[in-house]
């Protein structure tokens, strides 16, 4: 847990900038790598656009779905794209936010020979809620969800 | 308390709509009435764009000071301002947001005759937080700012 109620993960990713972008912003290229196998992405829409809809529905393998429902607070092409499930569209606070309050910073940097250098944190209102992001796996599922997303860019072709 | 934890104020304003815009967007024309007096702002930084910061400080009649920290969620000019006090710039989660997590909503209209359709919609997390707003004195205050707002715009000039 750190200061900020951030849980942060860092990696360099065998994969261009430009496609990692791809695959968070588009719902065709971010549905097969979001969630760590089994579960999976059953459906997804994005309008990026700051106020606009990020809505995606995780499917565990027992086949129970849980919808996820926020926006887009920032978006900088290919290098920052900041979002968060405490409001709805319309600036409606979303209380129901599922499984709590928090907002994801994502950062995107060339780092040469066509990698990547990724950061993803999820900030929090309460170190409760840290706690809680933490324990449900933060860190081993947005590792596992990077392995996926590089894995993914292999399919995409040029 | 209205469905989704808003309360709201409406009103047509005796004041044109450009005049009421830069009351609510420039620090030197929103300091002289945001507050019901006997209260003051005794400080203002408002930087207009998407995750711009809006501060301000309230200050009692007995000199205690309460300083508020938000930013901008949306911004149409003359028409549509949204802030919200749940984050600090940075997009960094606001824990301490004074005194409850709050998005305001403000509408704005032409009503003819240089007078303005105004609305202002405070948005809450949770049934408590607005009934806490509401006692607090969410509508006295509001109505009695936005008459003051009404007078300070006969002396901005032309």
């Amino acid at each position: 847990m750190e200061k900020n109620f951030e849980l942060k993960l860092e990696r360099v990713l065998d994969a261009p900038r430009n496609l990692v972008w791809r695959c968070w912003t588009e719902p065709k290229h971010l549905m097969p790598w979001f969630c760590p196998a089994p579960w999976k992405v059953v459906d997804c829409r994005i309008d990026l656009r700051p106020g606009g809809e990020f809505f995606n529905v995780m499917q565990s393998p027992e086949g129970e779905k849980f919808p996820n429902d926020g926006v887009f607070l920032e978006i900088v092409p290919e290098s920052r794209l900041v979002w968060t499930n405490a409001f709805r569209t319309g600036w409606y606070p979303n209380p129901g936010a599922n499984p709590m309050l928090t907002t994801i910073v994502l950062e995107f940097e060339d780092s040469g020979n066509g990698k990547t250098n990724y950061r993803g944190i999820a900030r929090h209102w309460t170190p409760e809620a840290t706690e809680q992001h933490e324990k449900m796996g933060f860190y081993d599922g947005w590792a596992v969800a990077a392995d996926q997303l590089v894995a993914y860019t292999k399919t995409m072709g040029g």
